[in-house]
């Protein structure tokens, strides 16, 4: 990559994280009422919905505090980032029984838990960060507990009716994928003494159960021993996910000077990227069937924003570690297609949901899946990882 | 409706049922190694999954034993009809409660059981029609039994964990709906005897908690009382869902002769054709919020293939009730747009789920939502409403 377009795009991304998608939702989201944030936001950045998602609470309290820890050390991120730590303590666990809720009501009465537990892993990593920038060993119990409960309740679910019988086992590539973010987060944060473990386990069922070398896919959905199921389900793929969990695995193997590693998240974008992109419109579709054919999800076609922003880190990535100007090609395949379709122009951050052809579907800014994490993140990482390149 | 308009619609709607829908469900979806009907068909009637959806067993049941009652004594029919009826009994309810079950695989293991009872409301109906059909009261038994298990689970569920905490109790369209058209149904298959009070109280309740004179609308959700939850979900309208829900109870005014009901059902067909039809592509959105602010399903503005089913029969319905030229015109407009864009000229039968400007979003025929009953009832009901008003 030429030094020209190097410097553009650290300024690209650092001062959109900074200068945009920061004060747009410092700006609007943070609710000096009842504590905590409120997503739900029009374009403009009117609230339209009170209520507030838990994953969103723990996904923003988190990005504060790694700012806090990675960027500087401005007063108005930490004193943000307790806001938010606050309000999960206060009114995000069921005290019945421990397990975080999913949806609370502006003033935190619960609405909803699920049967997974997520809530639980954006939590630890929110602790995590105010851990380390408190110095504060009562955040970092918390985070330890809650890593913990996400872990416990996802590999042995107490109190929930499961959703499907045992007459066809499943396994999801998102436990062992978020599993290795959220241990990678605590590990930096609190120095998780079982980080490293969790991860080699996580990237090891990755391996033996959803990648297929003769295919040349990763599966986000399979048997219970990896096989391929040869129903909607199972052939549904998620190609943003998988390549999600590619840049996850490149930079545990960067860290840990791993070629295998790398070549291993190399290896599952360029095998997502084939069945992803979008041949007719440009950008990362949500879902394709890994034979072609017509996938039940009505969104299947789609363009989400965080797709985008997991396939704009994981070819960036790939080519700063590689070399490959393959990669170089895509993430400016990528990033230009998102960059002119999802910010903007008139109130700032970024659209979240456009059509196939790239019209918008919907004006919201955010909900209880859009909010600040996906973007910001992309932002973060791609700034640190071109900074670091040209040292 | 001059007379050529009227003969020419008789001939799609009959032509069309008679010669494509039926033939191509009966073709491709009989499964005569396990029973039942298989659904997900790819456009050309490819099965492309196995697995079996308990409300289309039911539909599909359901409704060849309509046509046998009502339109011609054929043999196929009936013995189809018995065939579905067979697998509901064999697989189709769990022995340990009683209830039944959403999905399951093609020699019926189960897969998955929903928290609320609409395969009871679908079977229940198709064993009333083989009731009429055969003289057999075990139908009948079954029919009526079913049909308590869907009011008393619905009324007051047992053995599940409900989705939401009691925080903000909420009160959906969709089971007075059902209960309206199960029990018109049960009326007429087995002459229930408790269908009109069923039905006089799911009319009250809509009238009571759903309808809203001075917002000129019907909420699809609200509060336990009848209020509007200013909130994603509260605000969510289901425009063809309401416009459904119009044309059952226009239906009983017209069995009836009570002109009350009559305009009941115009008023939420008015109110909810002004809000739901896109002014920009034509056809009906799926979703819209009753403030015009953005809704959170990503499929909000798709064009599906029922909505539109449900708006033609309600216009064709309401103009011949009332001859208001305004429903002649209304019906032109949604029959015009929707044979213009969703027939498969190829393949037969109908796509099922198109963009919002009407572009093709997935070729799927059948899957756990559509199969022969939206559009074959929408054939059956506008042949019928148009020969009797020409008679």
């Amino acid at each position: 990559m030429d030094e020209i377009r190097r410097s553009k795009l650290i300024s690209t991304y650092r001062d959109g994280l900074l200068e945009d998608t920061l004060p747009f939702w410092i700006k609007h989201c943070v609710d000096r009422e009842h504590g905590g944030f409120m997503m739900s936001l029009d374009r403009d950045g009117t609230v339209i919905d009170t209520d507030k998602g838990v994953w969103q609470q723990g996904r923003f309290t988190w990005l504060l505090g790694e700012l806090y820890n990675n960027v500087e050390q401005r007063p108005e991120w930490l004193e943000l980032a307790k806001h938010g730590a606050q309000f999960l303590d206060d009114h995000c666990f069921d005290p019945r029984d421990g397990r975080m809720w999913f949806h609370v009501t502006r003033d935190g009465k619960p609405i909803r838990k699920r049967r997974y537990a997520f809530s639980e892993s954006f939590a630890a990593i929110a602790f995590g960060e105010l851990a380390k920038a408190t110095g504060d060993q009562r955040y970092a119990e918390r985070a330890k507990r809650t890593f913990q409960r996400f872990i416990d309740h996802n590999l042995d679910p107490q109190g929930t009716d499961p959703k499907f019988t045992d007459t066809r086992p499943l396994r999801g590539l998102g436990f062992p994928m978020i599993t290795i973010a959220t241990a990678q987060e605590l590990r930096e944060s609190i120095d998780l003494p079982e980080a490293n473990e969790w991860i080699d386990r996580s990237i090891d069922d990755i391996r033996q159960f959803h990648l297929k070398e003769d295919i040349q896919c990763v599966m986000e959905t399979v048997g219970s021993s990896g096989e391929i199921i040869d129903h909607f389900d199972g052939r549904t793929l998620n190609p943003g996910h998988a390549i999600e969990g590619a840049w996850f695995i490149m930079l545990e193997g960067k860290l840990r000077g791993d070629g295998e590693l790398i070549r291993t998240g190399c290896q599952m974008l360029d095998w997502m990227w084939q069945r992803g992109w979008d041949p007719q419109n440009g950008g990362m579709l949500y879902f394709v069937d890994v034979n072609g054919l017509p996938v039940q999800e009505y969104w299947h076609d789609m363009k989400f924003w965080w797709p985008q922003n997991e396939s704009i880190i994981a070819t960036l990535c790939a080519s700063l570690l590689t070399s490959d100007p393959k990669y170089e090609r895509w993430h400016r395949m990528i990033h230009d297609w998102t960059y002119s379709h999802f910010p903007d122009a008139d109130h700032g951050e970024w659209f979240g949901y456009l059509h196939r052809d790239g019209s918008l579907s919907s004006t919201l800014k955010g909900n209880f899946w859009k909010g600040p994490f996906h973007l910001p993140r992309m932002q973060l990482v791609c700034w640190q990882l071109l900074a670091e390149s040209s040292e």
